[in-house]
C-alpha cells in the first residue's frame, strides 16, 4: 500500500515499512468483508427471486440495492459522492480490526478500486462464458436479422426520444440528442445473463438478441463519438467515426476469421501442457488478450472476452473448459451484479428534491420511449416464421451501465439540465430492473418439474455433470431453467 | 477511479465524469495486461521446471523474477522503490492505449493495489485448497510431533543465529535478535504448494510439515510481538504476548470444535440452494469470514482459510467442492507465486554495492543457520519409525514473505545495519528458491510413467475426473505427482 504513503500526507504513526504492511492487510480485510457481503446478498437475493419464479439475477441486483448506497451502506463507492465515513464496512473495520481513523480514506479508496476491477473481471468472465455457450454458426445464421434489430433499435428510440424531448419539453437540441443517445444502448451483461438463466440463450430469439446487443455496442461507441464531438466542438469528427467503424468491424470479423486458425493452436498448446491449469490458463490468457484489444480500440472489454469465448467454443476442449469456467464465473459474476445494484442511487426517485419532481414527467416519457422503442424493434425481425418477436424486443430493453456512460459524458459537457439528468437515471434504473421480470414473462415456461431438478443437482456429481451433452443452456444449472 | 480525482492534483484534461470513466478502463487494461504477463510467465516457468523434474512452483517463482523488478520490468510494484516510469506495462499502455502521461502514476498505483490483493486472494485460495486436501484426524495424529518440530524449529535457528551474529560479527544485541527472529519463520504457502505438487501432502511427513508450519505461524507472530516491543520500548509487552497466545490458540481450537457443528449447517444450506454457485459461494463465504477473523486477531489471513478448508473437508460435499475449487485456484494461485518472484530484487546480490559485499559473509552464515537449523529440527521427530526426518527438516526451510515481514519491522525501527539487511534478504531469497528443488530431492520418485500421465489428462473428462476416489494428492493433477 505504497499509495497511502505517496499520495496522502497523514501523520504516519510508524515508519514506512511497518505502515505499509498494516495498511495492505487492512485493504485485504476490507475486500474480504465486502466479498462476504456481496456473496450473502447475491445468494439471498438470487434464491428469493428464483423462488417467486423470476430470474436470480434480478434478486442479485435488488440485493445490491439493499446493501448499497440506497440501503444499508455496507457497499458504497466513492464515485457516488460517498466518502469513507458513509461505509459501514469501514466503520466495522475501525471497531473490530483496529483500523486507524487516519488511514480510513486510503483503505476505502483502495478497497473501492479493487472491487471495481473485480466486478469488471466478473462481467468479462460472464461474457466469456456466454461466448462459450454460444455458437458462431448459430449467430451467423441470424446475422442479418440481428443487424436489422440493432439498427432499428438504435434509430427508433434515438429519433423518438430526441424529437419528443424537443417538441414536448422544449429541451435544447444538443441536450435532446444526448438523452436520445442514452436511449440507444443495450446492456449485454444483464440481457445475456437472464437469457442464460432462462435457458434461452441458444434459442433463435436468444441468438438474435445476443447478436443485436453486440452490434448495438459497436453502434453505441459510434453514436457516443458523434454526440461527444458534437457537444464539444459543435461539429461531427467524421475521421474518428470512420476509424471507430473500421476498427470495430475488423475486430469482430478478424476475431472470427483468426479464431479458426487460433482454435487449433489453442488445442495443441493445451495438449502439450503438463502442469495444473493446462486448460484454464491458456483460455483466460486468450480471453484477457482479446478483452485488452477490444478496450484499446475503444470497444468494450467484454466484447473481446465474448469473441474469445466464441472462438474457443469451436475447439474440442469446449466441454471440459465450460465445466471449469463455471465455478470461476460463479465467484466473479455476482460481484458485478451486486455492485451494479449497490451503485444505484435511488435518491433520484426522492420527490422531496425539486429536480426529481420536474424530471418525473420527462422520465415517464423516456421510459415509455425506451420500452416501446425496443419492443417495436422486435417487429422488424423478418424471414423467420413463428419467432417470438415480443421476446426479442423485450430482450433489448435493459440500458444498464452503458446508458450511464452517455449520461456521464453528457454531464461533463454541461449541456444537461438537472431534471433531465434525473430523468435519464430513472430511465436507466427502470429499464435495467424491469427487463429480467419482463423477459421471464414473454418466454413461456419450460416443462421441468421441481422434483427432477433437485435430483439432478444432488446426484453426487453435482450440477456440472449436466454440461455434457446438453445443447441448450449448456452451462446454466438446471434449477435456473425453471 | 475517484481516487485520482481526490488525491492527485493533475490538470484534468476533461471534466470529472469523463476522466473517471477513462481512468477506470485504463486500470482495467493495465490489470488485464499484467494478468496476461503473469499467466504466460507461470506456464512457461512451471512447464520448464516440470520438464527438468522440479516442482512447477519453482519455475513460477523464477519466471516471476524474469518478468519482475530484477528482469524485464514488466511486473513491478511501487514498494520496491519503482515508480511508474519503471513499468514496461505502463509504457506499453501509453503507446497502445493512449494512456495520458499525467494519469500514469495513478493508474500504476491502482494496478499495483489490485494485483497485490489478487495475489493475496491467491494464497488464501491456495491454503483453502490445501485445507480441503488435508484431514483434521491425520493432522491431529501427528499433532505432538508437529508441535515439537515447530518449537525446535523456532528455538534452534533463533538461538544459533542471534548468538552467532553477536559472537562472530559483533552485531548489537537487538539487531542480532531481529535477524535471529527472521530465521524462525516458515513459508506455509511455498512448502504446502510443493508438497501438493509432489503428491506428498497426505504423507506422514507432509502432515507434520503442514502442522508445524501452522504452529510456526502462531509462534512467529508472538516472536514478532516480543521483538518489536523490545526494539521500540526496550522491554517485552507481556500482556500483548499473552493476548496473542490466547487468541491464536482459541482460534485454532475453536475452528476445529465449531467446525464439527458448522459442517452440518453448511451441507444443509448448500442443499437448500437452487441457483448457480450453490456450493462455491457458501464455501468461499465461509473461507473469507475465517480469513477475516484470523487477520483481525493478528494471525495471518491464510490460516483462516486453511482452517475453513479443514472444516469443509469433513462434509459430504468435499469431493464436489474440491473439483470446483481447482480452476479457481489455477487462476488465482499463480498470481501469488509470480508476484513473489517479481518483487524479489536481486540487486541485493550485486557485488558492486558495498553493503552487499559486507553482507555476503553474514549472509553465508545466516543461510547456513537457516538450512542446518531447520534440517536439524527434523531430527526431533520421535515415535514414528521409518519416517523421513530429512524431508521434514527440508520442508521447513523456505522463509518466504514471512521472513520479509520481520525484516520490514526491523528496518522501520532503524536497528539493522545496511549489510545485515542485505544479508537477511539474501537468506530469505535463497531459502525460498532452494526449498522446492531440495524437497524434490529428499522425497524419492513415485512410480508413474509419462505415458500413463498423458492418457490420464486427456481422456476427455480431464484431470478433474481423477479427484474422485484418489486419497493421496487428491486435488493435484497427475502430472504434478511425477
Amino acid at each position: 500500500m505504497q499509495l497511502s504513503l505517496t499520495t496522502f500526507s497523514f501523520p504516519l504513526p510508524l515508519l514506512a515499512t511497518a505502515t505499509e504492511a498494516a495498511d495492505s492487510s487492512m485493504v485485504l480485510a476490507a475486500v474480504l468483508l465486502s466479498l462476504v457481503v456481496i456473496y450473502l446478498a447475491s445468494k439471498v437475493g438470487g434464491e428469493l427471486s428464483n423462488r417467486i419464479g423470476l430470474p436470480p439475477v434480478l434478486g442479485e441486483l435488488v440485493a445490491g440495492v439493499v446493501v448499497g448506497v440506497s440501503g444499508l451502506h455496507l457497499l458504497v463507492f466513492p464515485e457516488g459522492g460517498a466518502n469513507s465515513s458513509g461505509s459501514l464496512i469501514m466503520t466495522f473495520l475501525q471497531t473490530t480490526a483496529g483500523l486507524n481513523p487516519d488511514a480510513v480514506d486510503a483503505v476505502f479508496a483502495a478497497q473501492s478500486e479493487v472491487l471495481t476491477i473485480l466486478s469488471e473481471l466478473g462481467v468479462i468472465v460472464l461474457l466469456f462464458e456466454i461466448g462459450l455457450e454460444s455458437n458462431i454458426k448459430d449467430l451467423m445464421a441470424v446475422g442479418i436479422q440481428a443487424t436489422v434489430v440493432a439498427f432499428v433499435g438504435v434509430v427508433l428510440p434515438f429519433a423518438a426520444g430526441t424529437a419528443g424531448l424537443m417538441a414536448l419539453f422544449n429541451i435544447p437540441v444538443v441536450a435532446a440528442i444526448f438523452a436520445g443517445a442514452a436511449l440507444t444502448a443495450t446492456s449485454i451483461g444483464i440481457t445475456s445473463k437472464v437469457l442464460s438463466e432462462l435457458g434461452r440463450l441458444n434459442s433463435k430469439e436468444g441468438q438474435i438478441i445476443l447478436g443485436a446487443a453486440v452490434i448495438d455496442d459497436v453502434l453505441g461507441i459510434i453514436v457516443l463519438a458523434v454526440v461527444a464531438s458534437l457537444a464539444k466542438e459543435g461539429m461531427v469528427d467524421l475521421g474518428k467515426v470512420v476509424y471507430l467503424l473500421i476498427s470495430a468491424t475488423s475486430f469482430l470479423v478478424g476475431s472470427i476469421v483468426l479464431g479458426k486458425v487460433f482454435s487449433n493452436t489453442f488445442v495443441a498448446i493445451a495438449k502439450k501442457l503438463k502442469t495444473r491449469g493446462e486448460l484454464v490458463i491458456p483460455a483466460f490468457t486468450f480471453s484477457y488478450v482479446m478483452a485488452y484489444l477490444a478496450a484499446v480500440i475503444q470497444l468494450e472489454a467484454i466484447l473481446g472476452s465474448f469473441a474469445a469465448g466464441l472462438v474457443l467454443d469451436e475447439t474440442d476442449e469446449r466441454v471440459q473448459l465450460q465445466k471449469q469456467v463455471i465455478p470461476v464465473a460463479d465467484l466473479l459474476v455476482p460481484i458485478f451484479f451486486v455492485t451494479v445494484g449497490a451503485r444505484t442511487d435511488l435518491g433520484v426517485l426522492n420527490p422531496a428534491i425539486p429536480a426529481n419532481r420536474e424530471g418525473l414527467v420527462m422520465a415517464i416519457f423516456l421510459i415509455t420511449v425506451a420500452i416501446l422503442g425496443k419492443v417495436a424493434t422486435g417487429l422488424s425481425v423478418f424471414g423467420i416464421p413463428q419467432i417470438n418477436r415480443l421476446a426479442i424486443g423485450v430482450g433489448m430493453i435493459p440500458r444498464g451501465e452503458v446508458g450511464l456512460v452517455f449520461l456521464g459524458i453528457g454531464s461533463s459537457t454541461g449541456v444537461l439540465s438537472k431534471p433531465l439528468e434525473a430523468a435519464i437515471i430513472m430511465m436507466v434504473i427502470l429499464t435495467t430492473f424491469l427487463a429480467p421480470p419482463l423477459l421471464r414473462f414473454v418466454f413461456p415456461e419450460p416443462t421441468h418439474t421441481t422434483a427432477d431438478t433437485e435430483n439432478l443437482i444432488f446426484d453426487g456429481s453435482g450440477s456440472n455433470s449436466l454440461v455434457i451433452g446438453s445443447s441448450d443452456a449448456k452451462v446454466s444449472s438446471p434449477d435456473e431453467r425453471e
